[in-house]
């Protein structure tokens, strides 16, 4: 075990006056964009001069590096001194701050992973953390490497649940890999915290949340040099580090003031700055600097080309759910790349991410009920291309984590997302637990594919698809069983439509996925019946929309489409379908969906209920003709 | 203070013997729908019988009577025993309990407003407990009156971090009349609970939330009585009685077994019966009953008819943010009606809720960084028509309430949702900072009115409206300063859309809000100069859309429309538009949004690079004209 080494009286004073600099030019980059946060870097120049030169272990010329230590600035609107730190630790010139929210220039307000030592984008508060565990639970079970993971938290953005939900799970998961550093400085934005200097409650928390906790003076050097080594050499539990300090530190008149959140200096810039100056010993170069890891051990890792171990393997018109078939496919794909992992939220028995469990134990991350945790953890897990991880609940719990998710894009996450119990056909569960904005939800994530797949080698094929995107993906399920409607070695694609029935004589276009995929084929052999010939579509990926084919085919339909999905009507397979015909005269689009919050029932009861069934699709072409 | 009375020999039996009958009741009721969780229900006989029969004043005749004590059953899959308990206290015949999760029952398999006995609907996990500290805080603080409210959490659902926004803030507002029950039944639904029966980590945690604890056997009706009655009498901290207990309780081969979630005990249950009758000494009629509230006090309250106090009051083209005029309308109706109150999360210098706050200094809560505590708080303020609840912070920040928001929708709730921040409009913070989806995500909830002003006039207006609807309602509201287009006296109705700019001879009808309304007016004055007159509409309110409007005039400007937001393409206006015209041949849309992910930059660059701005949209009439 390392003992701590007290920093000599040189180090010392040379991390004060590196801690002044990273005020200084915090200061000065707010000025020059005219908005920001310097108060907010202020408390924390210390925390992040000795992180930068003395604590961490990490390469400036591979900030990406995968066994370098990693650092989540989870409250994001301090990123001044975050950029202002790798500038003094001489990633890029100190002037370059100066460009701070320019547009054409990556130092954003916020940091963005468009950075090179940014990986993930913070400044929706409390999400830093759950993306720090998801690296730390990678970087000490999947990667076994010796890297540690820092996380500075502000005290504001402490009062998230998502903060609590990462913490249980750091604790659970004993990630002695992980720090967690506590910025409390006593302000929010609009007001003193719940808890401003009380320091205790923070440690009674954190204590009771399985976790090696000091309470530190936050401006002190020593102090922190001390708590990040000791915490080194504490096992099986995660350290945080809970620092007392002050907003604005070392700016008279405004430290420890009110009402100077998010606001530049303006003219009182230069005697700050002057002061500052003052009280350094040294204004650099300095002996300290960068160290690079003492160990570079993590291992590489190949991401490419990962397949299903196996084909599909059914017959036409087996019954099997979609969501049996995620677990089938996800297995197999673990099989066939180590790197493949998965987390779910204590649904794993119903999601089916349960046959990746039994055959993979090693890579499944029980994240337990804490949904916003299950994406921030799947985030961390994938971040520099260590994993590809797959995050299942129900489709309706994902929306407890519409800001991580919204998040995720910006920090341009790779992860999937496969959400089950798709709207009301799960039956008598009732409306909670029924997914019916999820599509709407997934199809606004920028860069997002949202695939639905109605049958058993679609969705097999659907996650295969989705091993290999770099980005977000979502994938739908349902509950019930339905037929296997394709052969086994059916081509598929990202942006894909399927058209699954066709005559020479279509007088319309249903376009269905899922539950609706099924009975838009059960309303067609009905119109047959009646020498009405239909055309079916089944969706499979919604976002990117095939938007040729659909427009393709309904302009050989006579201009009419119908869409029934199992989903409300707003934002999803409706919406985007009129959207991607919005441009062609003599198109019209009829739309079933659920309108109005459904309630328990049989499953075929509900479809009817709410107009989404074959009969209701049969009415629906009938008045579509009439357009 | 009251002393605790042991309840006497009979008494205890008598309660025993009502937990029994609850757990028969339960096994029964699922059995006959075939699904549901009857282990789940299982372990918390005893504090439903304790609660039902021993500690909560409540009238059968009036369950949502307003100084009654309130249950609210966080763990809504356990459902049948919510039911179970107010057939035997009376409210309905048990045999009522076998029509469970019928479709035409109210008995759903998780709980909804449509009994008249439930509050707010529960079953998406942790978030039962937000709600209840809203019925609390406004017991307390607004109603100033004695009722009590009772929330039972599961061991499960105890990982949300919801839950640990809920305890924070039921701590720091010191809720005496909250008491939160643990129900610790050591399994989840895929497998044990994290901490399974730690119950010192539960304490420790709890404790230091500020709860006053008592840990007990949670099926010992002797210590349930005395926690219920000691908490009673701690003044100024809310109480947690962590129960120990098993899933199962009494079912011999099921209880604390796993694999046992949410499944009925089919032929199981005639044993697992006749031995909890075997227990009973007395199967009914019981001498304990439903105590009636000692105090009706709490006060008569009016919601009908509220009004801005003064009506707005601006020039034409003074330059006013849409979110001033939120917070000065907001302190209006605050000032007409003393039942509206408002609630932030730490951004009320910036949603410039503060303004009512300033008014109205008792009632505003500060609910600091947690939104979907702020939610959930606002839902259960809301309750049972107790005060209009006014929720502001950043529209970004609702998506982390997301989930709270599709439960408040089947929840009935009635609260005002406004969120400033709107778009990449705001500049210079960033992405993160900036709301693109959600108009997407308001949209999807059902029944809800989405009001996007574009001016401080109809953000006022806006306001008065939201506050007389009963219902969910989001109120858009934007950063920057745009001018006032409508008279004081303007009138606005929930589904209205305005037409601001027309002429006899228009080629396009252009459609924006908030930011883009003003590009768009500009935009038209640019192409008049070229001699191409367009109209344009003020979308107001987008949900309920003015289809008929929209249609009519597009209609009239040759079937080309051109929609223009600060939004993501997905789910906004552009397909809200779509959709309303997609019954018309004849109609074509161009849709200008935000594609793509934005980045730090000034307000109106971000606007050009982006191409939503006033250039963009006459390049886009130009385009629609050949179509």
């Amino acid at each position: 075990m390392a003992s701590y080494h007290r920093p000599d009286v040189k180090t010392s004073q040379e991390l004060k006056d590196i801690a002044n600099k990273l005020r200084i030019l915090s200061i000065q980059a707010t000025n020059a964009s005219n908005s920001g946060h310097p108060t907010s870097c202020c408390s924390m120049a210390e925390i992040m001069s000795v992180l930068f030169f003395k604590t961490m272990r990490y390469r400036l010329d591979a900030p990406r590096d995968p066994s370098s230590d990693r650092l989540i600035l989870s409250k994001g609107h301090a990123a001044p001194i975050l950029y202002a730190a790798w500038a003094a630790a001489g990633l890029f010139p100190e002037k370059e701050l100066l460009n701070l929210r320019k547009i054409d220039n990556d130092l954003e307000g916020h940091p963005t992973p468009r950075l090179n030592f940014v990986d993930v984008a913070t400044g929706s508060l409390g999400q830093g953390l759950s993306c720090a565990a998801g690296m730390a639970y990678t970087g000490k079970y999947f990667d076994k490497a010796s890297y540690r993971v820092f996380c500075i938290i502000g005290d504001g953005e402490s009062a998230e649940g998502s903060i609590w939900e990462a913490l249980s799970f750091a604790g659970h998961y004993k990630l002695d890999n992980l720090v967690a550093i506590f910025d409390i400085n006593r302000l929010g934005q609009s007001e003193p915290t719940a808890f401003q200097h009380q320091m205790d409650i923070y440690k009674t928390r954190l204590d009771s949340f399985g976790f090696n906790t000091y309470v530190i003076d936050g401006h002190d050097v020593e102090s922190l040099c001390k708590a990040f080594s000791d915490g080194a050499n504490v096992r099986n539990k995660p350290t945080a580090v809970i620092c007392k300090t002050y907003k604005g530190k070392g700016l008279a008149g405004i430290e420890d003031a009110e009402n100077w959140h998010g606001k530049p200096l303006g003219d009182k810039a230069a005697a700050a700055i002057e002061a500052l100056e003052k009280q350094m010993v040294s204004k650099g170069p300095w002996k300290l600097a960068p160290q690079r890891p003492e160990k570079e051990d993590a291992p590489p890792v190949d991401l490419s080309n990962i397949r299903l171990s196996e084909p599909p393997n059914y017959k036409l018109g087996d019954k099997v759910a979609t969501r049996l078939a995620y677990g089938t496919a996800l297995a197999k794909l673990g099989t066939n790349n180590s790197r493949v992992v998965a987390m779910d939220g204590d649904t794993k028995n119903s999601t089916f991410s349960d046959k990746f469990k039994k055959a993979h134990p090693d890579r499944f991350i029980e994240c337990f009920i804490a949904e916003q945790n299950l994406v921030g953890v799947a985030i961390g897990c994938g971040c520099r291309g260590r994993t590809v991880p797959f995050a299942s609940t129900f489709a309706a719990f994902f929306t407890r984590a519409f800001d991580q998710l919204r998040m995720g894009a910006i920090s341009q996450a790779n992860i999937k997302c496969a959400g089950s119990h798709a709207g009301i056909s799960i039956g008598e569960d009732g409306p909670s637990q029924m997914a019916l904005e999820d599509l709407a939800m997934f199809r606004t994530i920028p860069g997002c594919v949202v695939f639905y797949p109605s049958d058993a080698v679609s969705c097999e094929r659907a996650c295969e698809l989705a091993a290999n995107y770099k980005g977000i993906v979502f994938i739908r399920t349902s509950r019930p069983n339905t037929a296997v409607i394709y052969p086994n070695n059916e081509n598929f694609e990202i942006g894909m439509s399927k058209v699954v029935l066709k005559s020479g004589d279509d007088k319309a276009l249903l376009i269905g996925a899922g539950i609706t995929l099924h009975e838009a084929l059960s309303a067609a052999e009905t119109l047959k019946k009646s020498n009405i010939n239909v055309r079916v579509l089944d969706i499979f990926c919604l976002k990117p929309l095939d938007q040729k084919t659909i427009v393709s085919n309904a302009k050989e339909c006579g201009g009419r489409i119908v869409v029934v999905e199992d989903h409300y009507p707003e934002g999803g397979i409706g919406d985007a379908v009129s959207s991607a015909v919005a441009q062609e005269r003599n198109i019209v689009v009829k739309h079933l969906a659920v309108r109005g919050i459904p309630r328990s029932g049989p499953s075929a009861a509900l479809l009817s209920m709410f107009g989404i069934d074959a009969e209701h699709i049969v009415k629906a072409v009938h008045e579509v003709l009439k357009l």
